[in-house]
């Protein structure tokens, strides 16, 4: 059973329940072919720390001494490794190899009798050049296969591979259909040949129309990636586990893995790694060794390696900064920025998964950064959910936008509280009006002054559908960084805008949706700013403190009163999650809510969004954080779905 | 005494002769404060293989114990290091805090005195803010300083350091003029604001401007450059010295330095780095330790981390893949980024430095790739090298470029011989003529097919003004991927078009400069090619061997019938490097022309090309790549200007 720790979009930190224990992913499985062990299984587990490999039941199927072994002493004892093994079926080796002389019903009763923890399916490897009918058929034959395993897998967890080649309604047909069968993992097959000749834009297409078929709550399986440069892309397209031969099989050719890439021995001038097994070695040193002395040298370095970019992957996530590593990774090779920039087919999926904020700031790292669902969510929602709040001058404003540094919001608001003036940023995240600036990512941002071309159109194209779209008396658009210039330009007055009212106005709506400003301010409004920064802290209405305004990010935190202004506004399911009885006492005690105990929810919710618990007659529970999308909160059958701040007792 | 052993631009590996031994370059000298050291001296020496450093004179001599200690036992004595010990005076210090307690004279003196390997002048610290009168008047007292230290500095290597703010006319100035000193390092000072507010950019420009005006012959050293994440930047720009204080400083402050940029412990959420400290220690092991315990651990992996970083950038230039490794480096942080587009400026410099062509292939990481000098150096060279052969129809063919994948030419030959055709690439380099298709780097790229906008307008810019430029009886500009539809929209006849021919007279005129092709296959010419590859690989006229084409990079290498056409068509200096006559005996027999004995050089030959080696009376004496533009075969005292790889004796 998979359980969500933490989550940025599509990416997560899960712990899988295993009969050996519990395994964090997203985690990489060695391979390990029984019959070459460069690095021995134990020397896995003790020395790089490895809880879990891959290991072939063909071909321990087809050694008649293996064969004894492993269904005499399990497959444990047979390779010596105390941690979690899944196995392979023998798919691969009929796509290598042609046909092969064992059938499904024989590979998974063999993987489940000599001890597997987790076995898989003899799925049929859809190749990249087939036709559709031949592709449809396979994944047909797939299907079948999977039932069939899933009434035979006994104690052992079943992988059910997802197959389709590059169509992606194959694909997606193909996952649903698994979702709803009795598997445990969800290797994503057939992409071997994708990664061996650098397809990764198309790699790119086959994991997201796998994914949107697949269930959220078990973890998905990338079957054959074994290289350090593709797990930080992968993972953060909702990939949760690797596995790797090619630590292997790169070393046996003298090739040495880095998350920026491969290096062939020969090409090397230096040694430059720090790794604990490259240290101290010369291209002199590695020169003399033996070549089975080599090609365990070099397996120990693409080992350590994967795992210290599946640990940086990790702390990414944690971090909030998981995009610009993988901005940063996908530099290593052209074909990879290639598989970045397709993204940006797939930002609409990509923002239900989007979180409302981040820890780390927003870093533009080149054009792709703007393609980011952050970017997306905040274009989406400036045009569905901002009103204009009816000023006669708009002064479009183009500023790099620093983290941190308020310069430029304290002289705008200098001249806007002096004039008429209602100010815009012209910003390449579209039009960015004052009300808006403390936002995420807005105010967490950073772009170099230096701009490319596709930053500069995207800031036009914006601006200028701004301008259609909303009605202005007058527009000026101002480029340049000289107040003065600003001041003169627009006649003195005393200010009518008042520029906080209309920041919890549009802050309001931009998170919880058109409407909400008026439901949540509907009285008199009292604002209570820090002392220190003069930043809105809190906002009573009527006396009652209905909302906070979040320091890090812009955005507010619900208090019950707050929380109960936006129920009686909206009508259910909005905003809410409604859990079942069982669990409504213990949040009303403040407790948070956990995933088996979800009836429904808004499906607009996305992580980090606040929200109001209720229960089946809407009656309020408690206010908290959701952690999860509605899919997840429902597929998850444990885990933490909404993170309580406060209780409402009754 | 400095010796060039490798170069990637204005990048280089060098030697630097010291009284205590050779140093390799680039290097970091890790600043050790004589009165808090976190790291021990002996310990940089002994477990990190430091074998300089950098300490402060001035805090020794204030303190009256360590001063004593100093002048009785010596500097190396005192911190117990047995490698080269360079000093600062106490320039900083006045930056710091104003006015300092003692003058140059004593400065220089004491460093002297206290045995310091390399001392430095007490120059002025011109800050960014200064205005330009004072920034001049200091730039004169640092100057006048520095002829007084050189009359000073007795056995020991002084360093001169270059001020001028942010004034590039100053900066130049002070360059030029320390130069003619008795100078052996040359620190650009005066960089640390910049630094510590990330005005890359500005850092950019006042490296340029520095080493615009300082002899190559002398190492360069970014004073107080200390982070891992600006050490690949600052080599591109020939720096060749760092210095850190950062390492122990950020410690201090619980700060964990990487090269891709800086994290506060706080921040952090694992621990994710695998560096000999690192490994094993996590958030709460590191949470427990004291505060002297902390500050150790996280100064060695400060440490680690950026002698990783100078490892790695040495390894990238032996590999020729420094500008790869300075892009990816450069999307650390936007700052970066910003200071990395700075670089469009100084094509014109950079180009002068810029290799005929690279071990590694031309990777594009971003927009930015195409500001590469290498780019620059195809467009210009197109525009003012290469000529039309005249056919009637010009077929312009936007095609990914791939690196060793022949397909798209192949493809364009087949096209080609079947019709009147003259085939171009519309590349992001600009056009290109079949003829051109082998070279560096049009061969050796490679593009993500999803484009960027600033390529895009860069290669239709580039196509027009060629158009413009060149006058053809027809231009079909066609864009896609299907021959057939090329195939077809072309009448089919045959082939007037000799594509052999017209590539070694394209090639010849790139890489030698116009004309070079009339002077060289004036005659009855003949080609050899290559019977697996089917590429030319050595032309013939009237019967002599004149040049082979080298498989890896397209351009030719000189024999000496070729050399002899060359010597006879282009009047001195053009193409030659012209040597003493203690020299030539050498050279005639084949040994390589060594810095000390170059009497001149054409100033428009690049690293890495074909050279003449000639005597004062124009005698052709050998064949040979240089290592080395004019300007430095001429600074250089020592090391290798060209590599002959043929002598001609009389």
């Amino acid at each position: 059973m998979l359980e969500l720790i933490r989550r940025d979009g599509l990416a997560r930190v899960c712990c899988l329940d295993t009969r050996r224990g519990t395994l964090e992913t997203p985690c990489l499985l060695p391979v390990i072919n029984p019959k070459i062990m460069t690095i021995r299984p134990r020397e896995l587990f003790d020395e790089f720390g490895v809880e879990a490999l891959i290991t072939n039941s063909y071909i321990i199927r087809k050694d008649p001494a293996l064969r004894e072994k492993a269904l005499d002493a399990g497959v444990h004892d047979l390779i010596d490794f105390p941690g979690v093994i899944m196995t392979d079926s023998g798919t691969f080796q009929s796509y290598v190899h042609g046909e092969i002389d064992v059938n499904n019903k024989e590979i998974v009763e063999f993987q489940r009798d000599i001890g597997a923890d987790i076995g898989t399916v003899l799925d049929i490897f859809t190749e990249p050049s087939w036709g559709k009918k031949r592709t449809s058929e396979a994944v047909d034959v797939t299907i079948e296969r999977t039932i069939e395993a899933a009434s035979l897998k006994g104690e052992m967890m079943l992988a059910g591979v997802v197959q389709g080649s590059l169509y992606p309604d194959l694909r997606e047909r193909c996952a649903r259909r698994l979702s709803e069968l009795d598997v445990d993992v969800h290797p994503i097959g057939g992409v071997v040949p994708l990664m061996e000749k650098y397809r990764f834009a198309d790699l790119v297409d086959v994991i997201f129309s796998s994914k949107t078929g697949l269930t959220p709550s078990r973890p998905v399986h990338l079957f054959g990636a074994g290289h350090p440069m593709v797990f930080a892309l992968a993972v953060l397209l909702g990939c949760d586990m690797f596995d790797s031969a090619s630590y292997a099989k790169y070393a046996r050719d003298d090739r040495f893995m880095f998350s920026e890439g491969t290096m062939h021995l020969k090409d090397m001038k230096r040694i430059s790694c720090q790794c604990p097994y490259c240290r101290g070695q010369t291209i002199e040193t590695i020169g003399r060794m033996s070549e089975e002395e080599r090609a365990r040298l070099i397996a120990k370095h693409n080992l350590h390696e994967s795992i210290k970019e599946i640990e940086n992957i990790k702390r990414a996530i944690h971090e909030g900064n998981l995009w610009e590593l993988v901005e940063l990774r996908c530099r290593s090779h052209p074909e990879l920025l290639n598989g970045l920039r397709r993204l940006r087919e797939h930002k609409d999926y990509m923002e239900k998964f989007e979180p409302l904020s981040r820890d780390s700031p927003f870093f533009y790292t080149g054009p792709e950064s703007l393609d980011r669902p952050a970017a997306y969510r905040y274009e989406k929602r400036f045009f569905e959910r901002y009103e204009h709040p009816g000023a006669d001058i708009l002064v479009g404003f183009e500023e790099n936008m620093r983290p941190y540094s308020r310069t430029y919001a304290s002289e705008m608001r200098s001249v806007t509280e002096k004039s008429d003036a209602h100010f815009l940023v012209m910003s390449p995240f579209g039009p960015v009006p004052i009300e808006l600036d403390e936002i995420y990512p807005i105010a967490q941002s950073l772009f170099p002054q230096i701009r490319d071309q596709d930053t500069e159109t995207r800031t036009r194209r914006l601006m200028e559908e701004m301008s259609h779209r909303q009605k202005y008396g007058m527009c000026v658009i101002w480029e340049g960084d000289d107040t003065l210039e600003i001041l003169a330009s627009i006649a003195l007055g005393t200010s009518k805008f008042d520029i906080d009212r209309a920041r919890i106005r549009a802050v309001a709506d931009y998170q919880f949706g058109k409407g909400a400003s008026s439901v949540l301010f509907d009285g008199k409004v009292t604002l209570v700013k820090s002392k220190t920064t003069e930043k809105i802290r809190n906002v009573y209405v009527n006396g009652d403190h209905v909302l906070s305004m979040r320091a890090n990010d812009g955005f507010f935190t619900v208090r019950p009163k707050g929380a109960e202004r936006l129920r009686k506004g909206f009508m259910p399911p909005r905003l809410r999650v409604i859990v079942n009885k069982d669990s409504a006492e213990f949040n009303r005690a403040g407790r948070n809510v956990f995933c088996g105990f979800v009836i429904d929810c808004d499906e607009n919710i996305r992580p980090y969004d606040e929200v109001l618990v209720v229960d089946e007659s809407d009656n309020l529970i408690a206010i908290g954080r959701t952690m999860m999308t509605r899919a997840e909160m429902l597929a998850f059958k444990k885990g933490l779905a909404v993170k309580v701040r406060e209780g409402i007792s009754t």
